[in-house]
């Protein structure tokens, strides 16, 4: 059911669309009221507790449950034999879930219990015996390619690499990108410039922890209310992994605090149903904070390698990358995407980008904004501005040279439309803090940033109240105001004020199938579907105001909220309201609702530009952040405010991530810092009002023209606040975080290098 | 959005409809799990408690609850203070639930409290001091009609009265149906009978007491977990008694424990709202069973005549009746569908039915079941049987000799279409209960009934999961079976298995409007938009086979849960089933719904015939059923077991209702037996098999046929049960109930006159 997309169909002027109304789940929020996902209870709820591998690798001979099963409160215990093998897409997520012949890293489960309480369930746990021959193991991924490494897969043959392998190793698989003759590209360069890289794994840092409460009753049906960003995967993942018709499991999203990628996932989930399905009890899971540092999934850890080569008028003539992440146990690191984005802002004609895909024992890796972009961008941003000081270019001039633009082709080959990467550097160059003032040990940075921007799979539901007010359905867990902003497209297409529609997101047996809330796909996709719902609905409407007035239905169009007789021959009659007609809806054929499905299509690229300035202090190694400054292209903003807290939010976590944030592997491949405390992101006092500036380039043929912007804003931080902490210490940083002893060792031995 | 009705779409053969499935609610029902009104949980939630008037009517002249609300967890208390007055369509709602100037039944709601416990609530409820003038009641619907009763209502002056009366009365309105000439009809006739009848209060006796969570946000959004016959109805009904939009409110109905009409309107609802909002935290409310019987919608108590003319070989020649119902103590008694449905069974030339609407100081009644019916037709079966008696003629022959069918005009002006009333008379003629032969002290009684059944507003979505098994949103709250029913036609439409469908009753926010689970119109209306939302979603399947075989969609058929190319250019392919094209949905244009919202119109009515046998113990009064026979029309019977489930629980209920079941009133107005061991309903043990014989007229023109069956089967227990006991004790006994003090009196008296 494709959304006309005809020019008629594009909507420039706005009512609703671009104001700054309150979110409606922003009360219960602030109060305390908002359900999260420990935050429900079913009578005879029962604890569920996962036993986890204390060692980085090791086979499991065998396990023991028997003194476990016998204590008192015990009412279910699982292990890797209540879970029918599988090869198929499922078996790396129920392997990650619940380990099977080996336990892969620290944290990995082995077993789980569901007792009367915590304290019997934590008995339990330690009564259950598992025989483990303990393996080497690995955690680097340079470490993990070497030839010498233990390996963690016996049959991980390389993908992507012709002829095969034909031995075994680390590396799942091999990608490369890119056109053009790269060594002929930098034959004509000027300057070329080469660095390696290395950025550490860090965590999404969400605030609530993953929690589920599951329940499977004896004829087999099951819920899940559950903290996640998509229900429905999590409803087909464990209706796989559980063998459950897809029909009999129903999944209530939670109020979500936080995701961030890190809740596309399942991790407790299918643990919790099999307990459940078990005991013959509910099951309620909370996933501890050590067990989410430690048994979630963290980003990957990399190291990578970029030349560029440039003329001294500043054309780059080629550009060329490696990039090796690790993405944990299993295969499936972002390091493809990395790859396709790494010179995605660039007009390039001779570009490669090669890529490895490399297990570690680590926990499997999850998605986290823009997955794999940040570091591929913090190596390529670091490179670009170290060849504009090498020819005494500014930043954004060699940036502005050498842009992507609509016709740009790219390395991995999409041909651009209209984009807004010049626009954003245009508007970083005019902004009054790319002319502030620095001062002594203070440095600004400068990176852009592409992201894809996704749109996928989505149905919503618009229904038509009695009093004309509106109830929308949508099916994408609400991460960052979106809930505001279907409202704000809803209360535009039907001519109506925000505060007359009330969204909420249904569950997985109410409304159709949604993809999970990432790839920054919801107000662009869920706003399609919203939209087109909405004008589904008008159609409707229009047909009952032809009713009643006995005339055409072309004679009706819909203005301002009503019906109104339209052309010559339509007659003369009042308008008649949304509410006149809703309440009539009974004697004119029934509820009035809009429906919509859709693979949505044509998701516009976002790009950004950052800006950001430091003072290091070199006595103590510690950065401040002074200004930070993001510019990017939303398309069409529907909730500016909403906009500006994602630009802010990607910025912050990526100030994090440059920073301090780290996991910290001991040689015996134990994470070292699982808590808040040693493991540090941001606090408001550690950062300045982020400035924004929102640009907008709308997507040509869609209704409103938006753009995805949650993840392109996490894109450019680790290379703008790199360049800056670079400029201000005097030497070329490499390798992340840049955090206080880091930075007191590079102005001590002039570099990383 | 009519549906197709054109022969084409009318099915006779069934693959899954007809069949005996276990109901998806069953396991959780019969193991403790199902979630009830009472068995929902909320952090901070607070206890709702009512405080009654002791009177049966009584001025309120002040009501002071200072102390109350000083006592320590306190958080909220209401009066009708809380509420805005109104004189719209609610305007008795809202009375029902909070008394305004007068109490006018005892139990009439006057505040509520919400405390932190259930004692201090009820220790809050014990300091609020009401002012109460007491004035002078009436519960009796014959004296309520008295010249010299104590007039209810000041302003109420008698409906469908020309010229309207002067004078206020208790007489709300007066009804009249008929046509020809009842004195020319009655002077033809060979034998002539007429009798007076009453009948007493019932309560639909449903196992679980009203119950509900609510909570209101600080920024005026609402929950609602409740336990109803129509969560829109509740939605709607309590938005608009507290002033909020439609769309601030969402209702979702939790499992229910009955309803049988008594749970198709608010009473503790729009209460627990305000408390909530006032209170600031969420607050659920339970009633006790005296609160039930004291303050919830019975039904209504009656005074009834009727006469009824006709020649020696059994030809009806005229019928007259006066219908007295009182509603309570505000307007509504279901007089005028008793005074519709009295001589609806009958092909009458000459017929007229007068009816009256009187309020008494009693709850406000409500629907129970085919409202009305069953007492007219107590009325109307026992002057038939007498009239048969008195000609010596079969009682069956004597209905079989006047029946309506096809073509009949009833008394209330529908000419009738195709009817099963015959076809029932003939199954009970035929079974072999009619010809068991009788014993001392026994007796068999007879009786037909006919109930319109309804169709109404109903929304219905379907959504193929990735598996192709189906998720079924209805929005119509299950109190029979009806889940089953549904997935037996969807699975039906798509051809597929039954356990492949999966139906959940959506909440408010989720789907679009449906009306009250009430009027037998269930299975009826929701069963067409489930039949149309399937066939929406086979259109849709069939373009995506059409798509993946690029050829025009016309060319592809659905058959056996299968797309298939058909018709000569269509070209060969294999059939590509439900589950494959579910699967590649996200490749095909997305997620794959079907939906439907109507006004489902052209309900066919339902008819019955009962024959009971039983044993008068002449010493004790006490009444054995030795033998109940249900003949009835059910159109299609979708869940044959649960259509027989229905037929045998309104027997059950009309034998209470006959033989022990009253409403028992003191000289003070107050009700004497609120509590199941002084309410009388049947006991297993009191029962024997009921048996059945489904009967199946399909309504012409409409996709499978289906007639309502949940009302019609209450109507004629009444008249067979007391023609069974007034030929079993050889007196016409014409009140009920009839009790063995009652049958006992007859006994010694010669009958009731």
């Amino acid at each position: 059911m494709p959304l006309d997309t005809d020019a008629s169909q594009v909507r420039s002027q706005f009512n609703q669309v671009g104001t700054r109304p309150l979110r409606p789940d922003g009360a219960d929020k602030v109060t305390g009221r908002a359900r999260f996902g420990a935050d429900t209870t079913a009578p005879g709820m029962l604890v569920g507790k996962v036993l986890r591998s204390p060692h980085a690798h090791a086979r499991i001979r065998a396990i023991d449950s028997s003194k476990a099963e016998a204590l008192e409160g015990v009412h279910a215990i699982v292990t890797r034999d209540d879970f029918a093998p599988r090869d198929d897409a499922h078996a790396d997520t129920l392997y990650n879930v619940m380990a099977r012949e080996k336990a892969l890293y620290e944290g990995h489960a082995v077993a789980a219990v569901a007792a009367m309480s915590t304290s019997v369930a934590q008995a339990a746990l330690a009564l259950i015996a598992v025989d483990y021959e303990v393996l080497p193991h690995v955690t680097d991924v340079d470490e993990a390619m070497g030839e010498d490494a233990p390996v963690l897969h016996e049959g991980m043959i390389t993908g992507g690499v012709d002829p095969a392998p034909e031995k075994a190793s680390n590396i799942a698989g091999r990608c490369e990108f890119g056109h053009g003759d790269v060594a002929e590209g930098f034959a004509r360069a000027d300057v070329v410039v080469e660095r390696s890289f290395k950025t550490e794994a860090t965590h999404q840092g969400y605030i609530e922890p993953h929690a589920c409460l599951a329940s499977v009753s004896p004829d087999g049906q099951g819920e899940l209310w559950v903290c996640t960003q998509g229900h429905y995967m999590v409803r087909n993942t464990c209706a796989a992994l559980l063998d459950m018709d897809v029909s009999k499991l129903r999944v209530t999203a939670s109020e979500i605090g936080g995701g961030f990628g890190g809740k596309g996932v399942v991790f407790i989930e299918p643990v919790a149903l099999a307990l459940a399905r078990k005991a013959g009890l509910p099951v309620k899971m909370v996933m501890s904070r050590d067990e989410v540092f430690r048994a979630s999934g963290p980003t990957s850890s990399t190291s990578m390698w970029v030349k560029i080569g440039v003329t001294n008028d500043g054309r780059m003539t080629a550009a060329e990358a490696e990039l090796r992440f690790q993405g944990g146990a299993f295969a499936g690191s972002p390091v493809e995407m990395g790859a396709m984005t790494a010179f995605a802002c660039y007009d390039l004609e001779n570009v490669k980008v090669v890529g490895y895909d490399v297990v570690t024992n680590r926990p499997k890796q999850a998605a986290y904004r823009a997955p794999g972009a940040p570091m591929a961008a913090f190596a390529v941003e670091s490179v670009v501005e170290e060849v504009a000081e090498r020819i005494g270019m500014d930043g954004i001039e060699l940036r502005l040279a050498n842009a992507a633009k609509e016709g740009t082709k790219s390395s991995f080959g999409q041909t651009f439309g209209p984009i807004g990467l010049v626009e954003t550097l245009e508007a970083a160059k005019a902004h009054p803090n790319y002319a502030a003032p620095l001062g002594e040990n203070q440095g600004r940075g400068i990176a852009s940033a592409f992201w894809f921007n996704f749109g996928g799979q989505t149905s919503v539901s618009l229904n038509v109240n009695v009093d004309g007010t509106i109830a929308l359905a949508v099916g994408t867990p609400d991460l960052s105001g979106s809930r505001a902003s279907m409202c704000l497209m809803a209360a535009e297409e039907l001519g109506i004020d925000y505060d007359r529609v009330g969204a909420i997101v249904a569950d997985t047996s109410s409304l159709g199938y949604n993809d999970v809330t990432e790839g920054s796909r919801v107000t662009f996709s869920a706003g399609l579907a919203t939209i087109a719902a909405a004008r589904d609905a008008v159609a409707k409407l229009r047909a009952r105001a032809a009713l009643t007035w006995d005339i055409p239905e072309d004679a009706v169009v819909w203005e301002d909220g009503c019906a109104k007789p339209a052309g010559a021959n339509a007659g003369e009659f009042e308008p008649l309201s949304l509410a006149e007609i809703a309440a009539s809806a009974g004697n004119t054929g029934g509820p009035i609702a809009g429906h919509y499905e859709c693979s949505a299509e044509n998701a516009g690229p976002g790009f950004a530009t950052h800006v950001v300035d430091v003072e290091v202090d070199p006595e103590t190694g510690v950065t401040s952040v002074l200004r930070y400054l993001v510019a990017q292209d939303a398309g069409k903003a529907i909730h500016p405010s909403y906009v500006e807290g994602q630009l802010q939010g990607g910025a912050a976590q990526g100030v994090g991530w440059a920073l301090n944030e780290a996991y910290i592997y001991g040689a015996d491949g134990k994470m070292e810092n699982p808590a808040f405390l040693d493991y540090r992101v941001p606090l408001a006092s550690d950062l300045p009002m982020i400035d924004t500036v929102l640009v907008e380039v709308p997507i040509p043929g869609l209704p409103y023209g938006v753009r995805g912007v949650g993840e392109t804003s996490i894109v450019p931080p680790l290379a703008a606040v790199g360049n800056a902490v670079s400029n201000a210490a005097g030497v070329r940083l490499t390798s992340l975080p840049m955090s206080p002893p880091h930075i007191l060792a590079a102005l001590g031995g002039g570099g990383d290098d």
